[in-house]
């Protein structure tokens, strides 16, 4: 059975309480089964993580790697909050690793101020959805188990 | 029943035959088969058009306006292909009309050329999503789905 | 009798529907008939033209260069709307046919996004008017009127 | 009776023998007669000011300032010359006293130097007008007149 | 018997009577009749047209690389006016066709405004050329032989 | 009885051994010891923190974030060091959690080099204070209890 | 017994009627005041100016300048306004005089457009402080004094 | 006899004070003997000050101006100090009365901060000198009265 | 009987063993002969020259530019190499001598680098011709006998 | 005995399965061993050390600054991997302890993509090698021994 | 006796033949007797060259530094033509000789194209003069020759 | 025997006495000694060249290809000097002639002027070292050494 990673990035754990204008009154709790219920859905097991260290970020996306070089990932959908916009040390994992990954934000980042509309990440991810609110997390796994479908 | 626009921009007609690496092997006659199961597996009357002149996408938005003035519009997945890049009388057509639209690119076109990274539709739609190869259509009829859902 | 000509670039048809806070409540109906009470007045005859296609309102700049040879244009007044930003071929078309040519604007541009604040037009027109609401089109008449007087 | 106030900036006084290929051939003098005129048809009473200092701009727009509190001011038209192009002073003298106030330029500045292509004070004026010559002064009056008809 | 294209863009229309000090005194006639000497010369048929719409080239473009695929196309020559300088979409089209493409200019582009030093089209052209007037397309034409001759 | 956070980021340990000329020859404890009196000349409690980890200094402001809506904080005094530079993380964290707070930095950061002179916390702190020396401490300290008497 | 001043640059003298959300209710009088307790506890003679034209700005500083050759000031605040972000003469006269001095805004000017962002005095002045609201300059004229109490 | 203009702006009046290191120690006293010396020598009246006040430099400038509509100007010397680089109402008044203009400072701009190395008032200059010290002043008058004995 | 130069600058010489993907097979002594036919048929005497040395380039169109002035000139084909991006000094040579001057490049260097799209060379050449291969030699000599016919 | 400290950042624990074509197949345990045969020839203790998180290379950066104050120090060498790009924490540590360094690359950082050709770190390094594989590790070691000898 | 280099780059030969609405009707040999006449009179024995290669110009500064080391330099007058804008070379054998040197322009390069305003030069040259025609010359000769009375 | 080149750029040759506290006081002779002695260790015959022409050092690049396709060369340790920063035409001599190539600075040019931060070559070399003094030459040779030794 594959396993999904959904990695979550800095200031996620305030979901709910932090800005809902933007980011809606769902918590990571609610994110957390809405991937749940995805994964169970598509047969996939679930790793949920979140932190405010981009070193935690790294050291989980190495551990997709290996997952990946066994041939037992079925993907990973990273939300790296702030980190997207600065951080090459994720950008190099991700190409280091080679792990198949969505790059995930709940709102529209290009809706927002000019610092959140380059990613350092988008280069090298399969693909980059945002402004899907929560739903944006279930339909990311939809997407992944559409690509290994035919992969 | 609402009805779903599908809009693609200058080229796309060559879909199938135009940098196959990039694009994929589809034409756009599977893509409207694709996003017509996809309509009518939510309920939406398919809208589905392509048009290499600017012009006539801007009347198709216009078009697609009145029926969201009258409650009739389910929404609209617009791929603008190369006037995502140029095109202002595009941003002021959705943001005129108020429709709910969501920008949609074959390829990631954040790993290609920087020209074609900036977008000035994205500040103007509800969501953006690229990388998905031909999935993205269906993908994005049900995630306008799920926004009605919740609206 | 000289001919006036006022041409309405993309977007401009939703006038009265599209974000009256910035735009108003008149409609492009309205606006022609304004524009036919002061030609009437100045004694010029009117043409009046919305299109949302660059290649249009081209086609109308050549047709009133055909008439400024022959010594039988008032003049015209523009808003190019979301082109104004981006054309250098209406650019070129004022230039290369030399039309007496006022650029208009109903709002004030330069207080809205920044990419509102550049204009191709504005270095090959004769003089440059915005803010003024629906009344710009009658005072940009007026103008044109005063510089035939001067002529 | 309103008051209106036409204030003009730095060299503004050389106006008659300064570069008559761009500015014309009417005198400051001339100015003040047309702009008298307009002010006697409208029914406002006139103040014409013309300095080189920056500061004295800023004073008689504050004096301006306290008219409008009283409810006894027509408008400005502000010609603030090559002030236009670095005073943040002036922009926040017209944002800070709330007057309305037309930013008006003798020549079509954007067909000239790059730095005179973007003005500080656009973006808290009603509205911009350029390349009128000196009849710019009494139509921009006379727009006065309409906005004041309209409120 | 190989087809060649003459592509001509936005105000070409006007030439003969457009800025001659720029472009000449030739018309558009003029340029077809030293193209149909070229073509027969070379043994081409020629398709030579003109639009003021980036639309209507992107169709013309679309049908030259259908020739190109029946191995039925000589070339093309674009002179794309000033969508030159702005279109990612000919630059789309010129690399989705495949078509052997020669960029070519009356004026030289590079002596002149500064926003017309750079094409989106260059990239995917085969030859770029400018600054030899009209002669430039026998000799746009008589290079396209060489190409095929040396294939 | 109200919390106050000081909160330190990278490098702020070695205070009183890096760099003198610039930063002083006062510790870090000696930082303590001010803030401390500081503290309690006003009445708050103190949590003094010092931490090389960006994703340490997100989580002490998560907390103080969880007592500000108990009401039970004072406000945050943060020097984030080397991360006011770059951090949109911290931003965000600042933002989303609505915490009063005083940017601080020992050094005229605008007199040193231009990577110093942005900072990404600035536009969502109350206030900025720099080139005080150690005593910008208890400065930042008074006025955070002015702004606690205000409200 | 040193003297400090308290210098305040243009459109200043309106405060408490302009834009009071961002500049608060303060009028200038009450400024004047509150600086004027703040020195009497430190035992400063006060000397509070304000004017709208740079020149006299310059002037004031060189006066201090003079007092501070002399060992008879004890220091600046400079609120320059508007001058802040493009004098290079306030710079120079600053580093000329060699005057001790506290650049100071009311509000928090990183949080507003970006104009605002960059100042032309920081380089030169001891310390920054800006978004404390008018407690800031009680706050300077006591951080003034610390600093001399250490020299 | 004609008359020559030696003007200089803001803080050239702590010459000899102010940085020693960069400008040297002799006052603007000194600086006017050297220039009365080399006005005798060349046959010129001298008219020599220094204001802090930007508009009272364009109003000297007009004065000037007048002289030279008269054929009695020499011409002018300008040591513009900060305003160099920010004055575009200086360039306008160097512009709009023609007068034969030497664009002079004490110290070598180039090799200062790069603020410094650009100037509005070169491209109206006829020459610029700098890095001459003191000494440029005499330098510049002989320079002047060369192109006299040449006109 | 008219003379002809080809000039050809840096790692020219290495044509034929460098990069042949790019640059074709062709050595500089096969260019020379194409030249020479060229130059046969056209009637011209051919001086053909490479160096490494930017200096030597420009000797030699002053050379060229001696011939000129005695109206024994056919033209310059100058491919300059890498000089082409950064040599102001070929720019000054080409102006000051005012020779006809085709500037070429074998390959299509806007297809390559950004530091190969900028020519300081182009804006004093008659035409610019690139991406034709060595054929582009011939061709330019074609151009340049048209360009003398029609002189 | 001196201490050498050998600090490898963000995912260079992936070395030898990472882009094998830019690292190549050695792995960092690979690496150490070279290290620690340089380091016996030179006479140094070694500390290796990797971490995926900034402010663990921070915290060593601390601690070997506290061995160069008590003069036990050979040197640093640092392949600060991602962060080399971003990380002024890493810049302030370096400078703020003084430690003699050699910043490091595997791959020639100069031949990828643009966003790797700025170091922060390189203006506090002693010295800067790439390009050289795992060598470097070795002749950067030497090169330390060689600066000792020297001192 | 001391020895006076005047230095002139690329292009300078052509003196009175190029551009002389730029650059005025003196040849070279005019410049070299006009400058013999100066030294004369300063008591100099002048050197004068003039080369279109840069590494000549190098060549002769070496010249000039080992007799400035010799105390047998009066100082060098360098007109560097188009290498001014582009050689960091010169700037480095200005800097590592430390000879005192003027950088001359016969025309106002501030007045003419953009890329004429940027001097590689001026960082380290004592002083900077232009636009002063032929005359610069003997004036910088005599400046230097005012530098060594001073000195 | 392999050859091995060291190639010394402009102003190479003021070695020992050109600002010693950036290059040391070794001089050129020096620096021979040095790699002569890491040659014969190597085995390696040395070919050391200075010079200050742009061309020269393209000769001996050339040069070294010719052995380079022969398979005698054992590399180049370039040090460029100035060229380094703006020479295109070096880096077309390396990518043209495949040499393999280590580019060598004796100053970490990172610490010093931003203009010294770019390098031209860097693209095109195997390696880049710089900071470690004249020891940096026997240091590359080395590092040639080991590479032939891998191949």
């Amino acid at each position: 059975m594959s396993t999904l990673f959904v990695l979550n990035g800095p200031n996620l754990n305030l979901l709910g309480s932090r800005e809902p204008a933007v980011y809606g009154h769902h918590t990571l709790a609610d994110v957390e089964a809405l991937c749940a219920a995805a994964c169970q859905k598509a047969g996939f097991a679930l790793r949920f993580h979140q932190s405010n260290h981009e070193g935690a970020l790294l050291d989980w996306l190495h551990e997709a790697g290996r997952l990946h070089q066994q041939g037992e990932l079925a993907g990973v959908v990273l939300n790296a909050g702030a980190y997207t916009h600065t951080s090459i040390a994720l950008h190099d994992a991700i190409k280091g690793t080679g792990v198949p990954l969505i790059e995930l934000h709940i709102s529209n980042v290009f809706a927002r101020e000019a610092f959140r509309h380059h990613s350092t990440i988008s280069p090298v991810a399969r693909a980059v959805m945002c402004g899907l609110g929560v739903d944006g997390y279930p339909l990311a796994i939809d997407a992944l188990a559409r690509m290994q479908a035919q992969a």
